[in-house]
């Protein structure tokens, strides 16, 4: 295949993604794709292509599935150290105690991504980021909230755009500030909320680092009050917001966020229907995270069939971090969404690829295979788009494509 | 690294898993491995290598972990087709009796195996066995019984036989003949068990093609008296046996296994502490298979606490098949053992490496890094072992060796 340059895919089937009325967005049976640069120009039936794109170069896919490239839109990638001891102390039989004695808890990976230069915290993520390119990811959202200060938050930010440098891939940087109260504001949650967003905020979206502002909105984390704080000094800024609501009890975080216009809501195990309607008013996408709930051996469901009844855009993303979702493979995440919520592989494809791009405000761009769209796209070895969820630990890539460019 | 010859691999931690009294059977800070031809020739501390080895070949591990090469001890890679179409079905929100109308379940597997050439078998399975050696696996069991007939259930294991010449590999077959009683013999399943023990299992001994004997000892399959003609057949050609048991109620398929001198019993969700106590008074291994108690969203735990106490020899393994268990990752499996069975990252990695050994009757010869075992091991980018059940869906393999010899 041209790496510039125009071509065709030829032999090949497509799960559009694009309509939201039609099976997997509109399945072509036996396809094409131009591409032109980065972006698509026509897809549609092998038989119905234009005579102008006919002369192209012609990449022959032998019958293989083409998908949007997938989209995790919602990670905690960069970091620094892991907490594989704390993960063993507990199975060992340690106590709570016994684990925060020896430093275990988020305060550890603070303190390993204080200790770290942008150098390491990008060699850290860098096989985390490649565990997810190897899987056809072509976006990945990346989240602040390990350092709690100003140059670490920095830090962490540089790390993720220097990322997207280094591998073509498309990073979407979100400031998470408002993760947990640093340990220099303890018992001062209402000051570190100010120095959130009146401190650090301003400064970091004055350096061109923040593409959207998320916050941990929990009874062990920040209140809805707080959040305000800080999603108002975002929206002063013209920056998106996010929020992590709903994870461990309903505190109408979903609905605060979803009458804010915020890109999303995520976890959301303990939404309501009143929540449901909340987002379904808006445009704010529900963003489940499978993993983080398979990890703390959670038993609260997120309230799939009401976020179906009222056609809520349901988003699902590995969460990846070190302590309660582990996780860098998105098809297994797929996996886990149809096994432990009961999404369709339908639903599945599509929280990794239309409705992820809608929580991050991209899908305009990315996506959907379709004509004006960035040509982010995953070939796949499988007969079905099924066959993407429902194996469980295996990779079926051929080959991917970012923006026209092959990928592999 | 030299292909054959002597040679020395130094600057490394090592778990060797062979001290069963030991923290993963007695861990190696900085360790050193003299592999001489297919053996372990001298293993232990850096600073205690004996002159006779210091002059050999050094390969520098650059302070990579090593443990034994992984065993996969329960699997039924070879079948044809794939359940997507069933998973899809059932997500979809299909009844029992659609999904068989549409020929869901064994039957479907039965079928597309039937409908399968031996080098069609090999090719569809050739994906599975590369997922699962991409992963450091050194040793993989493979179980007949989608044919049902004595020419399908030839070809999976001459399947199963190919397959280990194509790729450096020790492959281990089973005949599951009596994993369900076969369509031709439907209502009449004592005529199936006698035509198993009878005419398929000494016929296909006969060829070399059976280590192992194997059946499905449940409710909705066989029963102990069933299973008993089987091992009564098996015995008599000299060849161990295993059983699938207690995986949906409690039969005393574990305590009939062990009185029968088996190598393992396998599932045992429903088994209880007589069935434990059996186990522990004989030889015969627990094998755990966690990728199904996912899949199938099973509640009932297998009773950990109890198999520890009486220090059972608990093994875990993928459990690899089309309908309940569409699982390559033995890595995901540590992970899955951990998370939902609370199974210690000590407890996952021997039930992969010394115990997965004694479910095949292999730990005289790997499982463990000791003198005179093969020199079957991986090397990993990890600092400690629990790494390897801690994280999800990633593999930090840096290369393998399968009897000396570099694999990668
Ligand atoms: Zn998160
Ligand atoms: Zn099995």
């Amino acid at each position: 295949m041209s790496n510039s340059a125009n071509y065709l895919l030829i032999n090949t089937s497509i799960a559009t993604m694009h309509d939201v009325n039609a099976r997997y967005g509109g399945l072509i049976e036996n396809g094409a794709i131009a591409i032109e640069g980065e972006k698509v120009v026509w897809v549609g039936p092998a038989d119905q292509v234009p005579t102008e794109f006919e002369g192209w170069d012609k990449r022959d896919l032998g019958g293989a599935l083409v998908t949007p490239g997938l989209i995790d839109c919602h990670t905690h990638l960069v970091y620094g150290g892991n907490r594989a001891n704390e993960f063993e102390m507990r199975l060992d039989g340690a106590s709570y105690e016994e684990v925060a004695r020896a430093g275990g808890g988020i305060l550890s990976t603070v303190n390993a991504t204080r200790a770290a230069s942008v150098e390491e915290l990008v060699a850290m993520a860098l096989p985390r980021l490649d565990a997810l390119l190897a899987e056809g990811v072509t976006t990945v959202e990346i989240k602040s909230g390990y350092g709690l200060d100003l140059a670490t938050e920095r830090n962490m930010l540089l790390a993720a755009r220097k990322l997207a440098e280094l591998r073509p891939i498309n990073i979407k940087t979100t400031f998470l500030g408002a993760h947990a109260t640093s340990p220099e504001f303890k018992g001062r949650d209402d000051d570190y909320v100010q120095h959130v967003a009146k401190e650090m905020l301003p400064a970091l979206a004055a350096e061109g680092l923040v593409d959207a502002v998320d916050g941990f909105c929990e009874g062990i984390a920040f209140s809805l009050a707080q959040m305000q704080v800080v999603f108002d000094a975002a929206q002063k800024l013209g920056l998106p917001i996010k929020l992590h609501a709903e994870q461990l009890s309903n505190l109408g975080g979903a609905a605060m966020a979803a009458a804010n216009g915020a890109l999303s809501a995520d976890h959301l195990e303990y939404l309501e229907e009143d929540g449901v309607k909340a987002l379904a008013k808006s445009d704010t996408a529900a963003v489940l995270l499978p993993g983080a709930f398979y990890t703390l051996r959670e038993t609260q469901l997120p309230p799939i069939e009401l976020l179906r009844q009222h056609k809520v855009n349901i988003a699902i993303a590995t969460d990846s971090n070190p302590g309660s979702s582990p996780l860098t493979s998105l098809l297994l995440t797929m996996n886990m969404a149809a096994t432990l919520f009961r999404m369709t592989p339908e639903e599945a494809l599509r929280g990794v690829t239309i409705n992820a791009a809608k929580a991050l405000g991209l899908d305009k761009n990315t996506g959907s295979i379709a004509v004006g769209k960035r040509a982010d796209l995953a070939v796949w070895d499988v007969k079905s788009p099924a066959e993407l969820t429902y194996r469980i630990g295996f990779n079926p890539i051929k080959f991917s494509i970012f923006g026209g460019i092959l990928r592999d």
